[in-house]
């Protein structure tokens, strides 16, 4: 039972536009804050889009999702369930991560994500684009030591060969990069809803070659969300997993608000089914990635986009 | 069949984006106009926000849904029904209720629709935020002497507790107050639609402790609307019911013009469908509410919101 | 095997946001240009609205077509194709036509696609509203001395009666106009999607009158596509066929920028689905219409239409 | 001193955003009502943009002045006049123009427009793009017997030469058909405010070889509103003239809800300080057009053409 | 000079859309926080616009301005000063404010007021509505114990008569109610920016009557601003004075995101010097009051706003 | 005399919005184009925004100005010239700049500059964030072997020290690197239109010490365009010089859509006076900068920079 200092305020007593938004309305603690030696689970921005081969923006995702997310209220109605209750969460702030220079982003977002880890809190990451995870991915396996399996849901495998003359650090790159270094392991890896146009086949190609299954749009909704879910879990298992949450992963007329949108993927409800059915799994980590609020100019992908986080947030959570 | 003077101009003889705006192109009568006599079904909006916890702006939704509304045709081609030839309507205009004045606003609207009510016009009310729908429940309670059954198409129950200190009178407690009030008859009331997050299990503990019955959206999904609504018709049966409409029953991905979205919900068709179920019944009044146009950028939402009210009134009309 | 010179450059050298934008980043070709002679597919704009009973802005189609018709890639990841390397494709330009002279904006298209056809390109037109459908079906009729079938997605007939005191050349006539004409083949005609108000039953009237085969969304969604779009093969046979795919025939919650929306109709999913469904049939020309980029503040209509015209593409492509 | 009647209700007993709406909240008074014979001044929309060469949707303009003149109030502040007790004013409705058949369009208008002169009754037209206006002129010719002068307030001449192809109606010639037409006496006509770009300097030619005074805005700007106007005054003199407002006069940054937008023009300040100087001239009609809705997405655009037709009523309103 | 927990973080150490939304990324203080002992000014929210008499959601604007307000780096350019230096500053936090309760909400603003204005904090407050106003002015007034000063900044005077049957508590009536309530010292009152329509000359008749200097928008392009500030100056004098600024006093075109704009206002330019000219005044507190986030859908009022409040710190920071 | 080739179709002919979009409808001319020998004055774009301290998006720029150039006609109004018939003019496309590799960028894009000056073509950049400028500072430098004058119109002085730990080349550097570079001759440069906040003075410094003249904002408002471009003349003198115009130095009413816009600048018909000022300057080459098309919904912003391209177009024809 969490301490009342990290139960966010109810809505009936400050409205839910009101005050400094954070997360959920959950405290924001700083790194330097006693309290977070508290934390179970930690929220924090990686406002960061260096790595966008498209449309950018993304750096904006963190503050529109912390907007988004003072609409949140305590109780999820569809399981019953009340995480800040059942764990005790807190904002931990964005990483200062330089728009312009990419290596000095990325190290910067990996030493923080380390000192989260160090604490023992789990990381529930906020894009940024998709390359962020990979940060998230380094400081995991390191702090670790062994890969873990991994769970995307995503319009795109992010495994795509390097871009632009032999550029390997894109938002297109990320788990090709962690199956390379050996961050994830790619036989209990499973890839979710696939679509669009591609270059060829060089993606699926490698996933394949090591053992990654993908599961293309097709094949989702000729199955149904229930009988792909339950083969994820088979494929994951009872062992360590992270799950990748790109926006995009929902068809463009729900979240608008991303650079790279495919057309012709799943609804809202479907995709939260997704998340739902994931629980019991041992998740070591998780994300939200590629809000882009400036696509975005009506906030309902934010408002999508939080109330997955909220979804992520409840498969961490004790039963 | 309807007087002349009751059929709207078709588009075809002048276009649809011309004339003054009323709503379904009807003829508008105001209160002292002798012809209200001879209307069966009339429209009116309550364009009053004042009770709305988060987002404001219902207020514009009587304006909104009376512009959009003039791109309704004749005839409904799923059903083949041409509701304004088979039963006489009209325009009523607007309720004149202060937005600073919840007593006031209140007062004026329970007033103007017992008017409308004596003069045998069966009410369809265009909001507004949901407590609004108090003012209609109230005026035909009166009239009738009776309770009646209550279908409510919304992602929220709105029988939540008081707000904010004791509030009573806020959007989220229409129905709360319907039962205290003895206005609706909770066993023959039936709910669908409900999803996100909520603060406690409150409302869903009241109304299952009069015998509503709720059907939340994972049920609804789950068994597929043609069950729902069967069941939905045995609850309400053949005595007069009313039927309330928010449009946050819908996806925000299709209505995001609104207050409080709920992301999860049904597609635009089997909301209609979820309407069209419902013929034969005894319906006494019904409305659309909580459609807010300043987060309607686009004006999709007023044109789905127009769209709705066709099907409402197709519902009410004769077979 | 295209020559290089017909292959679009891929967006990991130029990204896809560069360059001036022809349609998929396709060479444009003059009408003088020699290159044409080799053209085996070609796109080009009819970028009039001039025949639109209800929001203008049609006009601004082609413009918008191109623009985010950069972002698609080579393959088609559902079905393996790779269009632009199976047949040789350019973009043709735009056709001159007066916004406000239709007699000279009818003439010079017709004129323009004669011209196309008689070089043995297949035409794939992009609106422009559903009156420039027309002007291909003239064309490509004039050229092969015969009738010949047509598939049409559309949220409308477009078989409707004489407009606005007796107006037969608008964008909801085009195809009575065709069958008048003996253009179209009316007994290998089949039409889907049809749903929203009606001002009476004439346009199917007159379709079931000349043995036109009319789904309505009811049964769309009731069979499923598969079903449907099996009849639809079945009634279009092997003979030569021309698809004809209205923006509106998707639902608006994935395409509102277009001049007459109607709610209630498929997804993205199932709209592309549907075109897949055509695969192997003699599809001798094609076009998407009724984008209207005035009414698509965010863009997301363009771009599904260019995913359209690229599943339209596909189509064409051999096998 | 104007009957009750004709009084607009105000806001704070009606909400401004409540009923209804008209142009400033008159009575709409149909060409059949007896009351329109009481009526000196009337509004009424011509909602067409069949003769648009560029972005079109200036049909949509009635429509959106009708709901941004709500927000009108009864005083003008700058001039204490209060035009609505000062002389009778009613919405006398839209024209039924078909948006396909613009010989039909115009026809219509000028028998409207004709009926409504003969009533005595001054018009105040709504557009509809600029040619809408030749349709005025027409009706006070044929009325008046005889030439009268003109004030233009725009950034375009709209004496251009005939477009494509020798189209003479298009909105870029209206002023210079009613030169040839006779309708109205170019050497009492001054236009103010012109610039941008051109495709040669033949309006300019045509306006000086008949005596018409050009205003540019680089003029304007020097010499300031004040002296402009005075010369303007002067020009006119005290015979009967005719005050045309585009609104693309004023700068986009304060209106760019409009087809033909050019940059570096006055503020809304400015436009209605020159409209404002026009007091005590005899203006026997006046119009404002090329407000295009789709292209003014929050509505800024409505709200200041609706303060300046509320400025237009007060300079032809008794002093 | 302020100790360094008061500065805000450098856009070049952490992006400025980075981090936790405060005003000017100043550190939030609670009410219980020890460290609130040693701030010398305070921002705060008031998210409320219970008192709106036409278009709502000012309760969004304190949301709004701290986001934007994260672009407003440490020195003003034009004055040399540094204001977060110079004087210690934070961000307070939002009152709770009923939004359907105006009693309980004022309330409550009052209580909290009362509480910074103990602590001997000078208050800048973010609206909200202008009634929020009133709340600040009597929390002062009772601490000080004599009536002050004002400087109004406005489109309007807000001092109508009662509204709507008699409510004399709008967004219209603050410096009405203030003049009654003994809280401002009418004859060291100035109004500035006054245009628009109006139902009568009733507000300026009541300012008159006290004693009050109302500036019209005429007189103020007249005379320019510095003559009109200069006059303010000495109206106002050296005793300690309130200075109020309504977003709408700022011309629509750079300001659209309010609910009662009013066409032909001065620009931002001209807006932010008149609030430099009033350097060197006792201003004993501030506000800036009726942002409103839902018509403002680019944000560019959110940044103006921002913009304004910095120069409204800089008035009131030592020299 | 201009060869007919590099003539712009007329929009009387082609209308504006049709047609594949080039920089004022000019021929594309691929760097393989024998004609690009032909060739006086050459538009290119640089989509790239990588080094963007704050909001990105002007990658877009180019894009969205070739969509908005097709509005350009033939003749400048206020000066008389026609510059496409003065001197021959083609848009020599896009270069490939990685959006994740800074180097890359920045060496693709001085390569590219390079061909194109070597060739005599005098060149007319559209960016991209302001640091694209570099790139062409650094191939005119190489080229012509002496340093030459600047005239910036910007709201920053683009001087700033190293950023975000020592970065030298961000957006808000160019200028600073091109004195420490010897690309520009700072006692022959101006840059006027400077405004908002700052971190500190250090840029201003930095100018000052190397003898360039900064015109603030106030000084420019104060002494009028007129005097201020006088000086800016005198100053740069009868020796070569380069422009650049950042959309920002115009007021964001204006020009919304930029990634760090600061309030309180010049109107767009001043921002047009100054650059028409500079008529006669040995200018040898220019640029506009900074267009961000994600915060440019209404395409304003592009009209505008479309506008402004157009006189700088200008003032580098010849008389
Ligand atoms: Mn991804
Ligand atoms: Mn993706
Ligand atoms: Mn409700
Ligand atoms: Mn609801
Ligand atoms: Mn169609
Ligand atoms: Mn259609
Ligand atoms: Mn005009
Ligand atoms: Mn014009
Ligand atoms: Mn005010
Ligand atoms: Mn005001
Ligand atoms: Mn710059
Ligand atoms: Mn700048």
């Amino acid at each position: 039972m969490s301490d009342p200092f990290f139960i966010p305020p109810s809505g009936a007593d400050l409205p839910r536009y009101a005050g400094v938004p954070t997360f959920m309305r959950l405290p924001y603690l700083s790194p330097e804050d006693p309290r977070r030696a508290e934390v179970e689970l930690g929220f924090f921005g990686l406002p960061w889009d260096g790595a966008t081969s498209n449309r950018p923006g993304a750096r904006h995702g963190p503050r529109a999702l912390r907007d988004a997310s003072t609409m949140i209220r305590a109780m999820n109605r569809a399981t019953g369930q009340t995480p800040f209750a059942a764990m005790q969460c807190a904002d931990l702030g964005d990483v200062a991560m330089s728009p312009v220079d990419q290596d000095e982003a990325l190290g910067n977002a990996e030493a923080f994500i380390a000192g989260v880890v160090e604490q023992g809190i789990r990381p529930l990451m906020v894009g940024g684009d998709h390359l962020c995870t990979l940060t998230v991915l380094r400081a995991l396996r390191a702090a670790r030591g062994e890969a873990f399996g991994l769970i995307l849901l995503d319009s795109h495998t992010d495994l795509y060969p390097p871009y632009f003359g032999g550029q390997t650090l894109t938002h297109g790159n990320p788990f090709r990069q962690a199956v390379t270094e050996g961050l994830i392991a790619p036989e209990r890896t499973v890839m979710i809803g696939m679509r669009g146009t591609a270059y060829d086949t060089e993606d699926f190609d490698f996933g394949h070659r090591h053992g990654i299954r993908i599961v293309q749009i097709e094949e989702f909704f000729d199955r149904g969300f229930g009988p792909v879910m339950d083969e994820a879990r088979a494929i994951v298992g009872t062992a360590p997993a992270y799950l990748s949450f790109d926006i995009d992963f929902i068809d463009p007329a729900y979240a608008p608000g991303t650079g790279t949108p495919e057309v012709g993927g799943p609804t809202s409800f479907q995709a939260i089914q997704c998340v739902r059915a994931l629980r019991g799994l041992d998740i070591i980590g998780a994300d939200l990635v590629e809000v882009s609020p400036p696509f975005d100019p009506s906030g309902g992908t934010a408002w999508l986009g939080a109330s997955v986080l909220f979804e992520l947030l409840c498969v961490m959570a004790p039963a």
